[in-house]
Parts: C-alpha cells; structure tokens; sequence
C-alpha cells in the first residue's frame, strides 16, 4: 500500500507545504539511514494508540542515542499536523521520522549541538476492505535483516527488497524466517492459532515491539483467547489453524495461504475474525465520538 | 573523518551549488536507506580505480534490483564535478549516491518510470598523515549487520553506531566480529599478517568487495607477500605479527592495537610498511603526472 501525502507537513518546527519540504542530502537519514520512525493511525481524526507510538519512538531514539527530547511535543506536531490537513474526522495515518541531523558525512555521531531533523506527513487511509474479509496470501522469506529488529530505524533495505519478492509473486506480504522460526512481516507482526490459542513471537531483539501487537494481545485477554509467545516454526505450519498478520495500517488482516499453501481451510477463521469484530468494536468508539 | 564538501554538487542531471541541494523527503533513500554508494579517491585530480567502483556500483544497483543504467555515465558526472570543485589537480573524494526516486511511501518498488535519485559531492582530502605512520588503535563490536554486507547500500546505522562506539573509547575504527571472526571495519577492510603472509576475509556475503583490498592483493602479487584468503579469527589474535585496515581515503592505515592489546610489538610491521611503500609508488605516478 502506499501512501498518497496531504499538502501539509511538518518539518523542523514548521508547518509547509509538502511540495516545498527539501531535505539536505547531508542529512544522516538520508546518507546513512541514521533515523527512526512511527507510523501512526488516525481514526476519525484521533490519533490511536498515541502514548506507546510515542514510548517506542523515545525508546527507538535512546537505543540508537538521539538525544530523546527530540521526540518532545510530538504528539502535538501531529494534531497539530491532523488539524492543517483537515483531517479532523478522517481515517489516515502519520508519519514520523527523526534523524541525527544534517553535518558534514562522516560515520561517528556528529557534534552533539547538531539539531536532529523532524519530519512529519500525513495521508488519507484508502485500503480496500476486501482483504480483511477474504484474507490475504502471504510468503515465506529468509530473515537477512540485522540484529536489531526491535528498533524501529529507517535502514529498510531489506524489508523493501522482501516485501517486492512478495508482490512480485502475487502474493500481499512477506514473513522473514529466522533459524526456521517466522519473527515478523515487512511491516507487519505475525499471529497463528493452534488449538484456540493465539500464537506470536516473544518480544526481544527478532521483532519490533508493535503497537497493534499490544492492542491484540489486550483483545485476547478481554475475550478469553489464550495466548502463547512463542515463535511458529515454518515446520509446524501444517498444524496451525489460523494465521494473521497485524499492523498499524492493515489491524488485523487474515492470513488464508502461506508459500501457495493453504492455512487452515483457506478461510479466515473464527478466532481471527473475533479479534476483527474486538478491533472493530474499539475503533467504533472512537469513530463515534 | 568528516568530509567538509566542495560548493558545487551534482544532483538529478544539474551540477548546482551545494547550498541549494535539497532532497525529497519522499525520496526512498530518506524513508527506506533505499539506495546505493561509493566513495571513490581522487590524487592529483583522477579519479583512481574510477573501472572498480563504477562496476562496484552497478553490482550494487542490480543486487537492489534499481536499474543498472542508473549508473551510465557516473564517470564524467564525476570528472566534471571535480572540474567544477576546482580539484583538477587536488587530493579528494568524490561521493556517489543513487537511490531508487521519489515516491509516495510504500515498502513495494515505485512505478517502473519513476526515475532514481543520482547525487554526488566532493571534499578535499585533509586526513592527518601520522596515522599511516603511526598506526592506530581499533575494538572488536558483534557483527549485527544484515546478511548482505557486500551490498554497499546505504543502511549504515549498524555501521554508524559501531563507529561511535570506537570513537568513545578513543579508538579510530570498529571491527566487526561474526560467529568468532573478524569480518571487516565500519568502512573499511581488515588484514592481518602472520608468518609473512596477509591474511583477509574471502569476498562473500559478510564483507565489501573492496576496491582498495583488490588493489592491496595485487600489490601483495607484485611484491612477492603470500596472501590467504580466510577470516581471522578473534581467538587467533595473539598470534598475529601484524594488522591494518585498508579503506579508499585511509589507504594502508596500520593497526597497532585491537582492543587494548598490542599487535605484535605494537609498532607498524614490515609488511604493513611494504603495502604503504607500495600503494605510494603507485600513487606517486598518478600525483606526478
């Protein structure tokens, strides 16, 4: 899916508009990937799940150490940013990015008064709504990433070439496999269900630390779905009843083929649709407010 | 080392002063360290082994699958930035990036017309020669790059963060160590001589096919030194008579530590002194002509 921008973002402590937003080609994000960031959704022009988007930006910055009072005030960068765009009772998302800034190249941090860059866009959401209903195909990749996948850094070159080789095979997203155990999506977390119970992979350095990950694990507990953090392995594929991939953008979208073969009966299943329905129930609060 | 640029730049068909360079945030190389680079030496005006790094980089582009094409014509982008620097007869570098364009974020690759980001900078040259004299002091970091590090793209955090890591304990480069071997530096090439003969990493997924290292093995041929191509491994270390790392602006830079422990007698050896004699020889033609 990709995103088409409002005419308004935020950049370095201004509102401009998007076709006058320049980045210096001295900027560590662009010369070095030396960034992180958030994608966040907005539902009827609230942005949901704001705190922990917000709680691993700063955790993102800390690990990578950008100092985290660059991420002060973002929460009101992005209404703020909601607000310009007219999208104060829209379905669309932001999105953040924070670099170390602009400095002369070099691989060592710059002088610590060099001022990180913040940058802030936003679009419209126009995912068509069949693939939550009729589930997706996804396939299986090998994990090339590094080793820490639990930071939410810019340096997507991997998860860029997995997600093409998953289109290119028709196919919507793709699963980065680890030691023969599934960690996570492109930009999506992984859930199975065996025996009626929720399967995910623990948190730790193999995955981010996803937001929607937390919404659902939340949803289990409210609706008596147990769940297990484990990694599904590729091996043990055949015994899974139901698959899904969550995220940000997609929630909770039904898994129904894995490398061309079936899950389950092929259909989403009944665990996975009443974690839709939970999801559905939750954003419908907010979208009648 | 920090790189303070030339005036002029070339970016996307335009030589134009470095000041008015301004990159779309939209530019995958800023959303998805979806691109590629090189650093290429300039002595005496002349690009050196501008037939290596032009293929280095066309390897790169189509390892990343951004057309190869993108690449056509790098050589006299290049010769005519340095014209235009006024460093036709300068010690310098030239910086090349291509990535793969600007377009609405989505992990998926752009629409096929969207035309890649072509950008390149120059910057005299003004490293401090005792370091070649001398030696310098490097420390040993895990290796928690991708899988692909003989892709020279430009997601660098893991590189940026192991750099710092040096630079905080006073070190000059980080050495990067996979499953008990030494694989490579931040940015450059590790060698190691034990019994008169080089040691370095075979080329492969875990390291650069590094352009000064091709030059090294065949100075190494010229001057009659044995050369093995094997990884060097950390419980090895104290068994080695001699270190250094090998880079495009650094040359043969001799290692006379690695963390904490002297090389052999702590002083650059006598192989080391031979490379750095003999990649001079060479270079001197090139400043003489």
């Amino acid at each position: 899916m990709t995103m088409r921008k409002a005419d308004t973002v935020y950049l370095d402590g201004r509102y401009i508009r998007s076709a006058d937003a320049r980045i210096s080609p001295d900027d560590r994000g662009f010369l070095f990937a030396d960034g992180v960031y958030e994608v966040i959704r907005v539902y009827n022009g609230c942005l949901f799940e704001i705190g922990a988007h917000v709680e691993r930006l700063r955790r993102s910055l800390r690990e990578i150490r950008i100092p985290v009072s660059a991420a002060d005030g973002i929460e009101g960068i992005c209404s703020g940013l909601i607000e310009r765009c007219g999208f104060t009772r829209a379905e669309a998302t932001v999105y953040v990015q924070i670099t170390r800034g602009v400095a002369p190249r070099g691989h060592a941090f710059p002088p610590d008064d060099t001022p990180p860059t913040v940058y802030a866009s936003a679009a419209p959401i126009d995912e068509p709504p069949e693939a939550c209903i009729e589930g997706v195909e996804v396939i299986l990749v090998p994990d090339t990433r590094w080793a820490r996948c639990d930071i939410k850094s810019t340096a997507l070159l991997p998860n860029v070439l997995a997600r093409q080789m998953a289109v290119d095979r028709g196919a919507r997203e793709a699963l980065f496999v680890r030691d023969g155990m599934i960690t996570e999506g492109t930009a999506s977390t992984f859930c199975a269900v065996s025996s009626g119970s929720l399967l995910t992979h623990p948190l730790g350095e193999r995955i981010l630390p996803s937001v929607t990950r937390g919404v659902v694990l939340r949803l289990c507990r409210e609706l008596g779905i147990p769940t297990i953090e484990r990694p599904v392995r590729v091996d043990g594929l055949s015994s899974i009843d139901e698959a899904m991939i969550l995220s940000t953008t997609r929630e909770v979208l039904p898994v129904t083929a894995i490398d061309g073969g079936a899950v389950g009966h092929g259909l989403p299943g009944p665990v996975t649709k009443r974690l839709q329905e939970g999801f559905a129930a939750l954003i419908g609060a907010i979208r009648e407010d």
